[in-house]
């Protein structure tokens, strides 16, 4: 155990933990047994790391989160093990936030405040989760995929690359509550999702489809259909959509937008081409012609 | 007063406050004057405890949980009084919690991360509050109700045993807002509210009846109907819904379905038809045939 | 530096740290440099103060708060600086809130629990921003406004005086997500937004308008109009709106309801006559009759 570089007053450090180079600490930290903390991070004021924790380098993680955080019954059930939580480069983990054990969480992750992440979920690169968003586990989301603040994801979820989803979307999975029969939502490629949409349980919403604010979906979405309303009915395909001052069309957005993508400064047909073979597998992309 | 059998650093613990045996207290956890704590609980680390908390035997309350929490004006109202707050047993807090003074609270309740429960709000036996839930105080719910993640409980409400409310659900109770003529939404026994729908102030839910997803109630729903839409209309009868796959009818559910419910393992005819005539008084249920 | 009247234990304060009389510290209070703390103030225990805090006379902070948050690169970003974080007097600021640097708030400013205000935001006075509500920044709330709990406001909106927003609100700003031409929402003086609506990017919502629960607005609201559904139509005029029991009209509300307002006990009318003319201007009241 390599002691932290610098650390406020009244942490309390557990036996078997490794800390990285230039490591420091805030005050009232408490980092359980077990946890491994990569080089150039900083985890600030009254944060809570449990055992089975491993973060990797260059992280930042806010005042008053919980990492590693156990399930159900967890300090009075006997059979209560830590569970691991990986946490891969560079995670900027905003102040509030609950990550539970039993998670793979990739490079560059990012949340808001308040966030909870419940166990088995699996999370890709440079993925962000805004503030009180709630993955309730046992779900899936791919690479670059963007959660607005207050995103509900119910359980078995499948979030594929490259999704936008807005504030107070639900993606549902219990098609007759209360039930044992949940069916998760499958949000594919580029899709965006907008504020307060609602997924019934078991739908597909296709590669680069677009569905608008307060849409209650109750049927699969195609590929590039625009769908809105209560109950949503398609109305239009996403080329036809155009930014209402320019005039300019906006969809496929990946043809229009880049920011925080890994085609910035080039484009994305240009980015995905030069792609060596072996690369483009990392992605969920299918056929990106209509 | 007696010790607690365990406890981590920098705890600090008030006057008058009284432990069962084998409570263990985390790092940080700040206990109050005047709390009762009861046998093997185990309180998180950064939790605080108030004054005037009673705390019943097993209870489980994860790390930065607020307990007994002060009304409007708290440290700097002269007039501020502790309030009580009592919690039966075998509680389940999750971290982040916070519940007020002033509510009595019944055995086996469990929450989720980050809820909320202001004062004067009475709860039954085995009941779940999901996570991020904000149950506004001064209402009332019965034994095995379960609230779902970021469900809203207004003022006044009433929430009959074993009713199911889904995310983003809103009771809310200001007929014409703002007003101060508060009327709360009263949901009966066996119903069910899913994801996102709104109930308007003063509404009757009817026993058994199903609210879907996105669904704005703007009038009182009958006992077995299948609200649904913006405005919600009737559509059917939560007798004829059927089950996607097995084409089997699903609801009522009581007769299809016992996770967490006392007729778990048996039928619920058999269990209502067994329970002693005092015990059947326990619950809210009239004619359950429609 | 003054020192505080009382503390609790293991509180860490920081240089330059400058308190009023009369303030108290709960246990594990971290105040870091550059703090001003006005007199008579209470800060509850293990929230954090970071630098650049200016906090008026009489504010009460409730437990586990952190004020003057750092932006998205906080410590690990070396051209990090302190970022002025003004709060007027006779705050209330409940348990679990989140302020970031970089705003200014007026007096009498007050929340529930677990909210969140990010950077640039500019509040007036006599605000009320309830529980789990989440301010984006670079936006403007007047003064008399009062956001209920959930309450989500995207950045670039305006939220003029006297305005009343109710739960799970979302004031959008991408018209053609995702991209970078945002556009905010204004809220005109006295609308009243009710549960669960969402507003698209760039509306305007009228002065004294009312929009319904669960209405998806996607157009602007004139002065006076009742919009609801989904997509949101004009039904009616406010002054058509009557109290159910009392057959009473109620809008416009201000010549109806004056709890927490600045007319209370007098009538609005009276009271805004009876305003010196360089204090009308205070306020973003213009032609008040229809």
């Amino acid at each position: 155990m390599r002691e932290p570089a610098k650390q406020g007053e009244h942490c309390v450090i557990g036996r078997d933990v490794v800390f990285g180079e230039n490591v420091t600490l805030g005050h009232n930290c408490v980092i359980e047994d077990h946890v491994r903390i990569g080089a150039d991070c900083y985890i600030d004021s009254n944060t809570i790391i449990r055992g089975g924790v491993t973060l990797g380098d260059g992280a930042l993680v806010g005042a008053n989160c919980l990492l590693g955080e156990c399930g159900a019954d967890f300090r009075g059930d006997p059979r209560h093990q830590e569970l691991p939580l990986t946490i891969g480069e560079k995670a900027l983990i905003r102040s509030g936030s609950i990550l539970y054990g039993g998670s793979v969480i990739g490079d560059h992750f990012q949340t808001g405040h308040q966030v909870t992440i419940r166990e088995k979920t699996e999370i890709g690169n440079h993925v962000s989760v805004g503030t009180l968003s709630d993955i309730q586990g046992n779900c899936r989301l791919g690479h670059y995929v963007r959660l607005h603040s207050n995103v509900h994801i119910g359980q078995l979820s499948v979030v594929d690359d490259f999704v936008w989803i807005y504030p107070y979307v639900v993606l549902t999975n219990d098609p007759t509550p209360p039930s044992s029969d949940f069916a998760g939502v499958h949000v594919h490629s580029f899709a965006i999702v907008a504020t307060g949409a609602i997924i019934m349980p078991g739908l597909d919403l296709g590669q680069d489809c677009l569905i608008g604010a307060g849409a209650i979906v109750t049927r699969s979405v195609e590929p590039y259909a625009v769908a809105v309303g209560n109950p949503a009915r398609v109305i239009s395909n996403v080329r036809k959509v155009r930014n209402r001052v320019t005039g300019e069309p906006v969809y496929p957005w990946r043809e229009h937008f880049s920011r925080y993508m890994p085609w910035e400064g080039t484009e994305f047909d240009a980015w995905y081409a030069a792609l060596p073979a072996e690369e483009k597998t990392r992605y969920t992309l299918r056929d990106l012609q209509e």
